[in-house]
């Protein structure tokens, strides 16, 4: 049996949702991990929110000035260096290194939205 | 042409990487976005080794007291609030509901890890 703070509708086994947890202790607990679950969420998305901002930025720097887009070395040391900052975190580096795969795609996908109405990576 | 900070092989199109950049002043700007880039990185790597305590905790409450692993309507207020915390930090709301997803997909591989390992959720 699975359990895990995700909903999935797959593993639900029973007809009770959080609010008809009958503990109120047991509820209470369950209320506090949320919010912090909640607040880190928040975190998330505005941090990237930034990052967006940033490659952006580069997008346009990189057009101006006629760069190559894509930079292997570049990207080989943001993996590793992701990867040395989970384990030290106990985050799987593994998941580290597909969250910035997962990132880069969001990317790439942002630049030829641009790219397809005429834009140049702003 | 897509120009990303991404570093994605397909697309390189030249053998210059960021290394070769001649101008000091381009060199200067591209290195201070992608510190703010590495920087928010790691702040994200951080927040979800935090988020994912989170989680092992829920998913041993869960365990204790017999309440269901998933909580559609807990996922679906989950949703639709980071979509509209995205909107308000200007970035795309479908990229933030499948972000959710990809980390909810790690919880659940998670749990899926240690319940074969004959755990409840720890």
């Amino acid at each position: 049996m699975s359990h895990s703070e995700t909903d999935h509708p797959d593993t639900v086994v029973g007809a009770a949702g959080s609010g008809a947890v009958a503990d109120p202790a047991v509820r209470a607990e369950l209320t506090r991990l949320r919010e912090s679950i909640d607040n880190i969420d928040a975190a998330v998305v505005h941090m990237l929110a930034e990052r967006f901002k940033c490659t952006q930025q580069v997008g346009r720097l990189k057009a101006e000035h006629r760069l190559p887009p894509a930079d292997p070395e570049r990207e080989a040391r943001q993996i590793a260096r992701l990867r040395n900052l989970a384990e030290n975190a106990r985050l799987d580096p593994a998941f580290a290194e597909k969250l910035l795969n997962f990132i880069i795609a969001e990317v790439i996908r942002h630049h030829e939205t641009i790219a397809g109405s005429g834009g140049t990576g702003e």
